[in-house]
């Protein structure tokens, strides 16, 4: 048996997040179709981040399967692209050893998080991203994300919901942010967040709370308070889906 | 009576064009609904660039309405884009002297058309753009756009259509394009036409030349012959309406 490594892009606002819901659209029913399509015959997919909520965009999310058939690899893609709707494409493809497991072979992860920051929503550059009216005051938002940088336990910023007990009772909470940066070019503010594993939500509690300090609504020396109370109710409300990409996988 | 200058984004994408057209929602019909419903009086406006085709997008189209209202600017804008759908805004509101004419004024509007070019196509980047997968040389893409820049009579690139006559009797073919520019930034080539009047489907043939140019479809001395030709049959088609954006409008 092959094992085959896609990368795959997608616009995720008409789609029920990634794992399959009876009823719903949702990028791996999309992808399974195209796949069992293309090689008529049922195809199962594992993922780098299986459960990414709706709406949730991707610039790289990573898939496997396994398959014995022998057709190469170009005339694959092209065959998944035809057959997938226009806000799917597979990037990338590659053979990967056997062992490869695109969930549990990641090694980084980076998610990107869009605050569109002006009085005026934009139709063009807002579209996928949080609209914040109010001032932003990024050198804040930078400190906050200091103080989150690095190994901690991140329970405060996990919420609850399937999968999410599952998988912290296995790992446990702690998480190790390697990169967290702030940047703003004219009203598009990018968080940027790459770590060794996030927790159910993680990303969009980071981005709630470095929002909240952005605005002046949290003071900096709660931040370190928020993170040892390992109690998500210390924390404010995390920023909607519609702003988060998950940009990169490393394995 | 004052005269209220608008500079509008939106995403044409849900959209049969600006112009009003029965039975159809159009970006006049969106705007002169939302005054109407502020003022609670019937309000009509002009457009810079009234006569934009179905899916053509707007960072910057400008548009002016008289009104008795003595209300503050900054009340109307707020109000406005409360009432406006999510696809449109207000980016900024101006008082105008009462000779400006949003169509009659202009001086300079620039376009930008955008290309997605790679391979595989992009759910996120080439959402406003038109997929070409095939090479482009952006090389000899620049050396045809050296030879349409300056003052020509660009008949060859005027589409028939309802207003195309009536315009190009009035002030003939000729026009001046003083900025004719290509960028690659990754997959993404964008063109950037700045002339002081276009004719209609003007910046879409002219991107329809540069590709084929880009292609090695179309040799650099045939566009002389192009502009020479004076006939619309002389050049290849037009490139699609999802990549084309109103950037700018300078008075």
């Amino acid at each position: 048996m092959r094992n085959i490594k896609l990368t795959l892009e997608y616009d995720g606002s008409g789609f029920f997040g990634f794992q399959k819901q009876p009823g719903r659209a949702t990028l791996q029913e999309a992808v399974e179709k195209a796949l069992s399509s293309f090689f008529d015959a049922k195809v199962k997919i594992a993922a780098a981040s299986g459960r990414t909520d709706a709406g949730v965009h991707a610039l790289e999310q990573v898939v496997n399967f396994k398959t014995a058939s022998t057709r190469e690899l170009r005339l694959i893609q092209k065959g998944l692209n035809a057959l997938l709707p226009e806000s799917v494409s597979v990037r990338k493809i590659e053979e990967a050893p056997a062992e490869f497991h695109a969930r549990y072979s990641v090694k980084l992860k980076t998610y990107e998080y869009h605050v569109w920051n002006d009085p005026v929503r934009s139709p063009l550059f807002g579209l996928r991203a949080f609209h914040v009216p109010g001032p932003l005051d990024v050198g804040r938002m930078r400190r906050a994300a200091g103080i989150l940088k690095g190994r901690h336990d991140f329970r405060s910023f996990c919420d609850a919901g399937s999968g999410a007990l599952a998988d912290s009772s296995r790992r446990g909470t702690v998480r190790t942010v390697k990169r967290l940066e702030v940047k703003r070019q004219g009203g598009l503010i990018t968080l940027t967040v790459e770590a060794d594993g996030f927790l159910y939500h993680m990303v969009r509690n980071i981005a709630g709370v470095l929002i909240a300090a952005g605005r002046g609504r949290l003071a900096l020396k709660k931040i370190r308070d928020i993170l040892n109370a390992r109690d998500r109710r210390a924390a404010p409300q995390g920023a909607p889906a519609r702003g988060l990409v998950l940009a990169r996988v490393r394995y």
